[in-house]
């Protein structure tokens, strides 16, 4: 795996989450870090996010790649990283959903070198300068249909996320794409609907400055999420997102009837229950 | 105004806003602070959030009444203090909707006395255990019809709205309802529907836990809210909410369109717009 004990790792795409990984690796001397980014390459470097640049022939020479990128471009990196890496080197992609790039990599010669994960971290910040090494610390790090990956593979990538200190879980891919729809996907519509259904009504917009709590800061904070990051995974976990979408829009609907009605008491009843939620919030 | 140089504070109500009142005027040593509250008085009294009970004959003795109670019974207990207070009392409540109290104490011969505020602060905790003296520092609040309030008494609660450091903004009561519809009431609705969404989903809750990061924490967290708050104020405010509900709806209806369609540029379009609400809540 390492040549004069140097470990060479690749990161393609360099924001916030490949941004982070890159300084989080830093920190262990015998790691030698080469990115790659149409876009952010030269900040990146300039940050000290990676050591040097990963260009396509240095493939072959990487023990791991990180592939980073926007969900609806990591199938075809994954093919193309795939095709050109050594023997016995580890590739895992780090998107938010999970299913279309397993489908994209099924019967690949070497799909038993990739690892499908998806660190539940990130903030509302993009790009090189939002990464920072801490990110992943105490963080849960799920990975998918791991019986696909070759077994010393998967423990090089275990290895790897312990001495980041995230706790990794495992799941099958389609449930994956279906839970993280609720828990988060969800959540970033909602809070962009809300900022949408404010900057629309609030023409002026002293009043949103002036009137506006921490409580809606709070609720509307995912809306300042990169467009760029979250189009392509809406569209790739269209399903699960509409399914939880239209249950969100029938609970809007049915509190709207009961304030439209104004049945206090089912009112309460309902807050009530929903009130559960803050004792497992409580406990992330 | 003064007693041998104390001033005799009542706070009606000692739940998360009157016993940070409480606590935020202790500071001042020519301050005597009494509570009432039909629930809370003996925990109020054992966190010293106010010194002793304001049983109703105490009330004409009182200088300043603070109503910090649900929204829906501010308007009964409004009109019972102005029944009984001494000339140049101050009385003002600290209700999230400010119309209807308007409209309750219109034409009562003591209408000068009172003030309509909102101080804009809150957790999404309840109840005099809640409370803290630093609540209102550095907060915005709100006061409404002021040409109705005696100039003097105006002043005396400018005075220690001052002291407290907040800043005092004027609003009609009206206006004051239609964008605290906006800002926050539809906030803790699209919360706590969050909530139930995710709840109602995942009968497993372990998904919640494991799946979930800081992004649905930092969403859902109004959804924590005390029902016995919000219930009134969703009524108290009942239409401006359902218009800014059925906005809110329309958004996510359309955001589903664009889903289901694939529409990526469209989506990608629409959420920079919405990123605007960024360099809005960075300054809050």
């Amino acid at each position: 795996m390492k040549e004069n004990n140097i470990t060479k790792i690749g990161i393609v795409g360099l924001g916030l989450i490949g941004g982070s990984f890159g300084l989080a690796l830093q920190n262990d001397k015998t790691i030698r870090l080469y990115g790659q980014d149409k876009y952010h390459l030269d900040k990146a470097l300039e940050l000290g996010l990676v050591h040097e640049s990963l260009t396509d022939d240095l493939i072959p020479q990487m023990d791991i790649i990180i592939i980073a990128t926007p969900v609806d471009t990591i199938p075809q990196i994954a093919k193309n990283v795939l095709d050109n890496i050594k023997p016995g080197a580890l590739v895992f992609d780090t998107g938010s959903t999970k299913h279309k790039i397993a489908q994209a990599i099924t019967g690949h010669p070497n799909r038993g070198n990739f690892l499908l994960a998806h660190p539940i971290a990130g903030t509302e910040y993009s790009g090189p300068e939002a990464a920072f090494s801490s990110l992943f610390k105490g963080k849960i790090n799920m990975i998918c249909d791991t019986h696909q990956t070759r077994p010393e593979i998967l423990e090089k990538a275990q290895q790897i996320f312990d001495n980041m200190g995230m706790q990794t879980l495992e799941m099958d891919s389609q449930e994956h794409d279906k839970h993280i729809a609720y828990v988060s996907h969800l959540s970033h519509i909602s809070s962009f609907m809300l900022g949408k259904t404010v900057l629309d009504l609030e023409k002026d917009e002293q009043n949103i400055f002036t009137m506006a709590g921490s409580g809606f800061a709070s609720t509307v904070r995912l809306a300042k999420s990169s467009p760029d990051t979250w189009t392509p995974i809406f569209m790739e976990n269209k399903m699960p997102i509409l399914q939880a979408l239209e249950e969100y829009i029938d609970n809007l609907q049915a509190f709207k009837v009961l304030l439209y009605r104004e049945n206090r008491s089912k009112m309460k009843a309902l807050l009530q229950k929903i009130n559960h939620i803050g004792q497992i919030i409580n406990k992330l």
